[in-house]
């Protein structure tokens, strides 16, 4: 890979080569980052090629993704989701600009599928004909999803609390399901012992370190869909960090080439009854376990892999940390779907309610240029939906009846 | 509309003016079609100027679609979906060329947001502020989604036998949903009364002539994502009839203006437990109603509205016609998503299984160049999607127990 120089610990700073077998420190265990040889990168993307570019798919940013020139990229039409001017929404919101970024139109329906996308084509280009991860949401979806599009077996450990619905859409990308009787920590070390044993290919964002670089495609296209204008305000939901990171990765590397001349201040969010993140960002003290109480199940994340990773990124910005509560994230929900026309899952739809949120604390300023970003899509929930959603009239077929219920509920048809 | 010449009943031959107020013949009730110049599209509509077109959407296809040049159009982005060649998928199914079309990836996840996207943009433009229709399915929550950003107000009646899980996205959009205390015949009814009482915009298929002008754009898509090499054979599933006959619509348009040089033959794939317009075309007697018996329930439509048209295109294009089983869907879901990593609905699965089933019964020639349209996501019905499913491995947290389920079930880790 012409473009990666390296990989860097997070945590001790270790110099490390960016191979195929290349996880976590082997000094600290630590999580480790891609390093880019931004030189390079600048010869080969510039905002003329971008324009000139017919390829409507994360592999736009091919330059830079840690992928080998001749790897074969994987088929399906990952990314590229829709960056939505929502002017009714941001009136709600108290925003003059807003945008909503619509990641839940990806393939299987969620932003992790440019996380598996990175996966599946390093997995195929090391000779590997098999993928695993533990996972019982957005992450083994996508996995499975990408994994069988690029002809590849994937192996998915998922604990046994997971509900049968999270598993169907992997059963019918065909992968091999282990449902492990324990909790999601028994799942994941099971799976790296079959990792470990049969040569699979790694696709746990815990260790594995060029999932983060699939997701920051994310923020290329927000830049690039904004015309290279930089948010002022970027909202995103938090659960083990490596989104986050990955998102601020990406303006750092657009930052890096000059292709944008600012950074946006990142908004993490995250539910009051699972923060571990934005609690450690608040009181300075060492990130510390927390239990999972929200309904926003994909960013329940008690004890966070990439938590530091995110940290760093938040600070770095200039972050801010809001928490919200499920009725927060329900009411984002309907304000998502009935102003913008965007159905976004639980998780999904949190960033949009933790920018209401520092609206309304006056974190961030109502003219400020702001995105928020909707990781997955509504579909995927339907439960926590359903809690979101309002009630049906009821009635016989009688259109006197009709307009008597109109007037009864205060409907003006 | 400089584009549009007028309408057209399909039944009786009688030419009217394509208005605001345009639904079905004035003189026998038919339903119609719209007419165009095409002399004046080839004009706008070339190979070159839709290669230099940055939209990728449905509108990039404006100038043949009825809506007025000055109309704005909706934000959502409809269409464009993505067309995956899928050669593991075409040998299980004996073709050398397939290609399969996710419409699942519109933004309400299914292909009736090219229908709705255009009521959307007409209603808007008629200077209506509420669009409304009766349904369950996809035609309701793509109407619900297109018009919440859209900043309509929409009216979806359902009868009473509408599953909750349905209702769900309607409610998040902002739909007002009338649950009728009957069947569909009398929901139908009612939102008849409703809108012609109110005035609001008629987004029933059955009447609504221009819609399948929408779901006509998947065609164009098709066509140009194949660099205007026509598929020799064309799979949809049919229900109502209204989104067969626009693909139809959308060939000859293209064919019209000299873009491709021959049409593609439409496989009508229906359910056995419900295909009057395939029984039609095979007995040669007209359309008669049937019940509705089968898991694919967005094309269960014992009484099609637009089966006449339907009929109309599939034998134009010298069709087939195919009815497939409830097993042999699910077998399509499986096949679709193990090999080609594409969630399909049941009825989005059914063209994949009636193209199968072409193949096998020496229908299709194995090298024929084939597309089979996926008109929904399947997480819309993960309850169907379920009964195709597998089984997970249900097992401790135990390596030695893992291998000793592989070994029991021939798993080959």
């Amino acid at each position: 890979m012409r473009n990666v120089l390296g990989a860097v610990c997070v945590s001790c700073g270790a110099e490390h080569e960016a191979g195929d077998d290349t996880y976590t420190c082997e000094k600290c265990g630590g999580v480790l980052e891609i390093v880019y040889d931004y030189q390079y990168i600048k010869t080969r993307i510039t905002r003329e090629k971008l324009a000139a570019n017919k390829d409507h798919s994360l592999w736009r940013y091919r330059d830079f993704l840690p992928i080998a020139a001749e790897a074969k990229l994987s088929p399906l039409r990952v990314g590229w989701s829709p960056l939505y001017r929502a002017d009714k929404l941001g009136e709600a919101l108290g925003l003059k600009n807003l945008y909503i970024k619509d990641d839940g139109l990806n393939p299987t329906s969620s932003l992790k599928d440019r996380a598996s996308a990175v996966a599946v084509v390093r997995a195929v280009h090391a000779g590997k004909d098999t993928v695993a991860c533990s996972s019982t949401g957005n992450a083994a979806s996508s996995l499975a999803g990408n994994a069988a599009a690029g002809g590849l077996r994937s192996f998915i450990f998922v604990p046994d609390r997971a509900p049968a619905g999270k598993l169907i859409q992997l059963l019918i990308f065909g992968a091999i399901v282990v449902r492990v009787k324990g909790d999601y920590g028994d799942a994941f070390r099971l799976s790296a012992q079959a990792i470990e044993k049969y040569g699979w290919y790694n696709r746990n964002a815990a260790i594995n370190p060029y999932l983060s670089e699939g997701k920051k495609t994310v923020s290329f296209e927000i830049a690039e869909q904004l015309d290279f204008k930089v948010p002022d305000y970027l909202a995103v939901s938090v659960g083990d960090g490596c989104t986050i990171a990955g998102i601020w990765k990406g303006f750092k590397d657009l930052y890096a080439i000059g292709l944008i001349d600012r950074l946006p201040r990142l908004i993490s969010v995250q539910a009051e009854g699972c923060c571990p993140i934005n609690r450690a960002l608040a009181n300075g003290l060492p990130l510390a376990p927390m239990e999972e109480h929200t309904m926003a199940d994909s960013i329940a994340v008690g004890v966070p892999r990439n938590g530091e990773k995110a940290i760093r990124a938040i600070r770095e910005s200039g972050g801010i940390a809001v928490n919200v509560s499920d009725e927060e994230i329900m009411e984002a929900m309907r304000l998502l779907g009935s102003l913008a026309g965007v159905f976004g899952e639980p998780a999904g739809a949190a960033a949009t309610a933790g920018l209401k949120k520092a609206v309304g604390q006056g974190l961030t300023p109502g003219d400020a240029l702001a995105v928020s970003v909707v990781t997955g899509n509504g579909l995927k929930d339907t439960a926590g939906a359903q809690r979101a959603a309002g009630a049906a009239l009821h009635i016989p077929p009688d259109l006197g009846l009709l307009i008597g219920e109109f007037r009864r509920l205060g409907i003006r048809p």
